[in-house]
């Protein structure tokens, strides 16, 4: 019987869940941590490793598909091209007063809505004046925001939350969000370089050089999985919003004119994805960009949405790119980054749809969505609490466990035995302590997906039970016939 | 009959071909690249990827080794521990006149022996009077740089050059290695943190966190395979010394006492693994770390050298660190990481023996030692040149490629029939254009194992002939058992 976990709390238990039982730890933690970068314990790197591997298989082993893996450090024009050296900015300001810095949309988010409709009335005293709705003044605050004008006349009739003086902020400027080095033993702007804060670049200007090795024809795609960086200034809820975090982004090239075709293929084969690998349905949504929101790229773009205990956020969008990208690079490089089409003997500028997902935050929506806390019957037929991470099989990072019944002559022998043979195709834990009602309880909270017990019958007729992890029935299977019940199943 | 291959040719080669068939390309390349890293195309990323499931299977699927995944930014107090800020560095001068920068161990290596007499002779004239043999003068000279006082006195009798000035270079400078960048929005110390130049630390770091999560007891490994970063001054040979690489390393944690049988145990295990992937044995060495190179915090340490076509070159390092790391962090972050072994009741701090192997390095090394030409017999019984990479087939990106042998009908069908059977399995690639012996030398180029070809013969009895990479031979197989047949050899 599955019982609704409280959603306030649900966030916290799992966050403690992936420390205590090595899934993901804070980055540097015995120096206090590292803001915005997490690490993955044993747990955590064979369930990310899976995910990615699902990934990787679905999106490339198919015949129009491409991998690469490009470098995390590229040529600054890169940057220029793309448009993030000058759009990849959030507003910032200081308190001239205490040095405090804010980010400027956070510091408006974070006003209540009476301060939100004084200061509107500060500003339009004769539109302001009525008992206008919270969404009508939080909807204009959030369009006001946008206009520099009117952004400074705001400032002047907000107090500062760290001193609480007024009229004491700075002017709004733009603070680019790419961490940025040097190469090289000299630190000047010749040398800067920037960590890139998404993967998709690394694939636009190897366009041509996959193209032409793999002897792709249009339309194809080009798939990569790697690390990116952003220095966010607010970094929140676990792995969702952090400064170093991993993508796994494809790019798929047409003929324009194809594309919202292409379009909607993708984000029907997108969105089944993360169904075909168990998050549950009404947990999913598509958000659509409106107009006014769309990246000065994008044609049309929609992002899955995954309601996590916070509310409802991106874990992957599918842009239609158009030619933007393509068309900048040959612009700043001067190399052409135009198609030849055999067939009509054109040449011409690929349109691209992007599929773009988070790994880390994908990995945090299969964690949540399989977490579960329940009402399970005992050996004794009483009922006992028990948390189960009903993960995918293909994800869970323990496969099996073994477990042999009592230290008895010849068990942990046989049990030894089995998990040997099973040890080198996949990831199986041994656990011979305690009783097994509690080594139960410890592979569920893991999310593996069978338990193997060794008993005194296997001595006699070598047969063992399986338990399964969900249903938690168990069934007895010939040890001869083991590894391949499970390859079946797990791999 | 394979046949020798000009050493001094063999890199470029290597270099093109990789280039052009899509294993690595140049960052950024139409940027004009960006020196010292690298991206690796469809069919790079794919040997790269086999690799490092290849070891990341040998290496975490045991009973005493877990994984991990850290992050790439980490607590800038971690180097501090490391001796990373304070050792981590290299010399650099530069020319007063032309304001040119120089690695100081470069510099001198690049002057003649004559010149290397002649400063000598400079500083010590009666002890360098007579005919000294070259080795006791370049053995001098590496003496000599690195004490301070002796480098001072020698840079005054060198010329730049570059300007050819005499006495024009500053004193040496230490260049600390690690590319530095900020986190948050203001750059100052306060904020600096570093790209990690090894995987390593991430390891020592969370070393109490994995041990508790995972219940291991010494001795166990903790492994990782990350990205790391250093800021070299002369990037080189391809693939060998870049700014951007990847790493392969484990720390195996052991009582003391017991850890010089563990890095026997070790060494033994880590040079078999490059001897079963198909390294040649005549290619590899051991290279033990003298005890005047040993790093500082070494007991003992011994490289796995390749010979590559430019000279022998680490490609791997296994290293007794002793209690040096977790001594130093424990110092530092003011948290005990000792263990308490329950069995002695002691508690102590942990020797480490690491494995450091370098994925970058080592796909480098499987390319050069995969790369033959041959003469091979055609179809008309003449011979002709085939390039052909024998490599492992785990590590070959394509497993098999399929050729329907004329455009009749209903081959195209059947041959499309076995690529979609496969094709979710493992990579294959599917090529109907062309002579046959044109698309079997384009698969052996880039190492694919297997070339089923169907024929007219196929279409009457459903088998078809699997061609052999390396020993050229056929064999004809029943269709309906070919997934089975590559299975058990290939993944």
């Amino acid at each position: 019987m599955s019982k609704t976990v409280d959603q306030s709390k649900l966030m916290e238990k799992i966050v403690s869940l992936a420390k205590r039982r090595g899934f993901v730890y804070q980055s540097s933690e015995i120096y206090g941590g590292l803001n915005g970068c997490w690490d993955y314990g044993p747990l955590g790197v064979e369930m990310l490793n899976n995910l990615k591997l699902q990934w990787w298989r679905n999106m490339t082993y198919r015949e129009n598909v491409e991998g690469i893996d490009a470098s995390i450090l590229m040529h600054p024009k890169v940057w220029e091209a793309s448009g993030h050296v000058e759009n990849f900015t959030d507003p910032m300001i200081d308190c001239r007063q205490c040095k405090m810095r804010y980010r400027l949309d956070v510091l408006f988010e974070e006003l209540s809505v009476k301060k939100k409709k004084e200061v509107l009335r500060e500003l339009e005293p004769q539109r302001f004046a009525g008992q206008q709705k919270d969404e009508v003044i939080i909807a204009e605050f959030e369009k006001t925001t946008a206009s520099d004008g009117t952004v400074s006349k705001i400032l002047t009739s907000v107090s500062c939350p760290n001193c609480g003086n007024k009229g004491t902020f700075t002017d709004a400027r733009k603070f680019n969000l790419m961490f940025k080095t040097f190469v090289g033993p000299v630190e000047d702007a010749s040398a800067a370089v920037f960590l890139r804060p998404e993967t998709a670049q690394g694939i636009f200007v190897n366009f041509l050089n996959v193209q032409s090795a793999s002897r792709q024809k249009l339309p194809f795609g080009i798939a990569q999985i790697g690390k990116a960086f952003r220095n966010e200034i607010n970094t929140k809820n676990f792995l969702f919003r952090t400064r170093e975090f991993e993508q796994m982004e494809m790019q798929f090239f047409v003929k324009p004119g194809s594309d919202d075709r292409w379009f909607g293929f993708w984000r029907a084969e997108r969105m089944k994805w993360f169904e075909d690998l168990g998050l549950k349905k009404e947990k999913l949504r598509w958000n659509q960009h409106p107009p006014s929101k769309l990246a000065h790229y994008a044609k049309d773009a929609y992002d899955i949405e995954y309601e996590f205990p916070f509310g409802w956020g991106e874990i992957e969008g599918v842009h239609n790119r158009t030619d933007y990208d393509l068309s900048r690079h040959e612009q700043f490089s001067g190399k052409s980054l135009k198609y030849f089409d055999e067939e009509s003997k054109e040449k011409f500028t690929p349109f691209v749809i992007e599929t773009s997902a988070g790994a880390s935050r994908s990995f945090m929506a299969f964690l949540v969505d399989a977490y579960h806390e329940e009402q399970a019957p005992t050996a004794e037929g009483t009922l006992e609490e028990r948390t189960v991470l009903k993960l995918h099989q293909k994800l869970a990072p323990n496969k099996v466990a073994i477990f042999p019944l009592v230290n008895r002559d010849g068990m942990p022998e046989l049990a030894k035995k089995i998990e040997a043979d099973l040890r080198s195709h996949m990831r199986v834990f041994y656990d011979d302590s305690g009783a097994v009602g509690r080594r139960y309880r410890r592979q569920d909270e893991i999310g593996t997906p069978y338990c193997v017990t060794v008993d005194s019958q296997s001595l006699q007729d070598q047969t063992v039970t399986v338990r399964d992890r969900d249903s938690m029935e168990q069934e007895r299977i010939s040890m001869a016939h083991l590894r391949e019940y499970f390859a079946a199943k797990l791999i």
